[in-house]
C-alpha cells in the first residue's frame, strides 16, 4: 500500500514542503501528533528526537504531522510554532489541512488515523509497512527500521497485506497512552 | 513576608476566586508555570498532582498560577482551558493578568518571579517560606510542607529572613529544567 | 511505641554500633532491606541515599538494616559488602542477626516486619511512628519527617496509636514492589 | 570475526550448555554482566527482557554472560541463582569459567571485554557485529537486529573489518554506567 501524499495547509522546519514520492529510496517515519496530546509530549515526540539522533537523514526521513482533530482553537499554527520553538523540534512538521466539514483533518481522515500518537512507517519504496496507533516501543522500532533500511529500494517480493496496525484501549479522549478519534 | 494577592484576570477549576487571605490556617502552594515550558509539564505539573494525592484540601491549598511571559498569543485562555481538559488537572488555576507595559503579567512581576516553573509555599500565617524558581525535589518540599503543617496558625517566632530561593542555571528562554524571564 | 533496640551480627560504615537509645533528640529512619530484593535495589535504597542528600544528619539519622530472610547462603555478609562498595551506599547499616531456628532473622522477627523494603520512622523521643511495607513515596515521606522535626524531642501529647502500616498486595516471593514474608 | 565458543563452568535456564555453532542462522546476543554491577542490574538486564518479549526465539537468541573480575566470593554460582530467580530472569546464562591465574574469566579474556555491561551481537553467520561496552541504545541495536535479521543467512558479502566498540568514559571500577576491569 503506498501513502496519498501529505495535506499540508503548511511545513515548518523546511523550506519546502516535502512530497513523499521524493522521499523514495529513504525510510520514511511519519508521526501524527497533536500538541496537546499527554502521550504525544511525553512519549511520541521524545521518540522522534530519538530517532533523530541515531539514524542519518540520508537513511531515515523523519516527518511530523499535526492531526488537530480537538480543541483546534487552541491548537492554532501560532500556538504550534510556539511549541516547535520551545520544545526544540528541529524535524520537518506538516500542519494537517482542516477539513470540510467535520473536526478530523484531511490526512488523518485519507490515512484512517484512529489518534495521536500515530505512526506509520515507509518502507525505501514508499510502502507502508506499519501503522501503529499509541506509544511504540523503541527496539520494535527499531528492528522494524533496520530491517527496512536493509531491504533494496525496489524490493519486489514484498508482501502486500495490510501493515500491522497497533491497538491501544482507549476510549475517545485523551489517556495516559494516546488520544483517540471518537467512534473509530 | 506576606505575599499580595493573586492578580488573576480569570480563575479554572473553582468556582470562585480565592484569595490567599481566605486560606489562612493552612499550608499554601502556589505554582507558577506556562503551558508551553516544558519543565512545567515534564515535572512541575506532575508535582502538583501528587502534592493533590497526598494532602487533603484542609491542610494543604494548591494553587496553579498561569503566569505567560513569553508567546502569548499561543497561551491564550482558550488554549489554557483545552491544555488543563487534556492534562486532567482539577486544581484550581488562576491565570495572571496581563502586564501594561510589557510581557510580563502582573502578579509575576508582583513577585519578582525568575520564571516557570516556580514555586512558592506560604505558611499557615500567610507568610511566604520558599520560593524556588525550577524544579523542586519531592523529599525536601514534602519535608516543607510537614513541618509547616506542624506549626501553629499563629506562630509569632518564625524569623522573618527573606525565604530560601532556588537557583537554576537556566539561562533565558526554555531549557531542560525551566524558562527563564530575559534579564532576571 | 518503643523500638528495641536492632539486633545486628555486624555493622557496615559505622566505626561502631549504633543504639536507637543514643539517636533520641533526632528523627530516625530504618530501612529493611536484602541485597537481592528487587523493588530494594530499584527504590528503597536510592530513596535513602536521596534522604542522605537532603537531611542533615543532625536532624535525620539513617540505618539499613540488611534482614535476610531467604536465600541466606547467597546474601552472606561478604556479599553484602561487596554490593554496599559497588552501589555506593555510605550510611551505616546493620546486619540483621540470624534467627534460632527458621529463616527469619532477629529484629525482622521482633520488629513484625512483612518482608523488604520496609520503613520504620521514629520521632524524636525514639516513638515509631511510620511502618512501611513496600516502596514509600517520597511527597508523602518528606512530609512526615518534616512534620517530626517540627516536634520538640519530648512532646508528651503525641497519640499512643499503633503507626500506620503501610500495605502492598504481593504474594510471598519477591514482585515488582517488594519481597513479602511468606505468611505474614 | 567468528566469535570463539563460550567457556562456561555452568548454565542456568537451559537444559543444555549452548555452543554458538549451534545458533548459525539465529541472530545471537550476548549480554556480559555481573549481578552486583549497578548499570547491569538497572539497564542491561531488563534490556534482554525487552528483547525477549519483541524478538521470537528463533530469529534471535539471547545468552547472558556472567562474567565476574572482581567481588568472586560476593558472586558464587548459589548467588547467582538467586539473583536470577528473583529478578525472573528466563533466558540462558552461562557462568564464565574463572581465569588461571588472575581475576579474569576465561571468556571474558578471550573476548577482550572491557567491563560489564558488555553486549556482543552476532550475525546469522556467526560474525561478530557489535562490541559494546556499557548502556546500548535501545533504538540503535533495534535497528542493528532488524537489520541483521533481513541478511541472508550466508551472506558473504559483509565487510571484514572490526566491529563498531562502544566506548564509555568509566575508569575501573563500577559507576553509573558501567564496572570496568582495570587496565583496559
Amino acid at each position: 500500500m503506498t501513502l496519498p501524499e501529505l495535506q499540508a495547509s503548511e511545513w515548518l522546519n523546511t523550506r519546502e514542503p516535502l512530497r513523499l514520492a521524493d522521499l523514495r529510496g529513504r525510510v520514511v517515519v511519519v508521526h501524527a501528533f497533536q500538541m496537546l496530546c499527554p502521550a504525544c509530549v511525553s512519549h511520541g515526540l521524545p521518540q522522534m528526537q530519538r530517532l533523530q539522533q541515531v539514524f542519518s537523514p540520508e537513511d531515515v526521513a523523519l516527518i511530523g504531522l499535526h492531526s488537530v482533530f480537538e480543541h483546534h482553537d487552541a491548537m492554532t499554527s501560532a500556538a504550534l510554532r510556539a511549541f516547535v520553538h520551545e520544545y526544540r523540534l528541529s524535524f520537518p512538521i506538516a500542519v494537517d489541512r482542516p477539513g470540510q466539514p467535520g473536526p478530523l483533518p484531511q490526512t488523518m481522515r485519507a490515512l484512517g488515523l484512529r489518534g495521536t500518537p500515530s505512526l506509520l512507517v515507509l518502507d525505501r519504496a514508499g510502502r507502508l509497512r506499519l501503522h501503529h496507533f499509541g506509544a511504540a516501543d523503541d527496539l520494535a522500532l527499531g528492528a522494524l527500521i533496520g530491517r527496512l533500511l536493509g531491504e533494496p529500494p525496489s524490493a519486489a517480493a514484498v508482501d502486500d497485506r495490510p501493515p500491522p496496525t497497533g491497538e491501544v484501549g482507549e476510549a475517545a479522549g485523551c489517556g495516559a497512552t494516546a488520544c483517540a478519534v471518537p467512534g473509530r
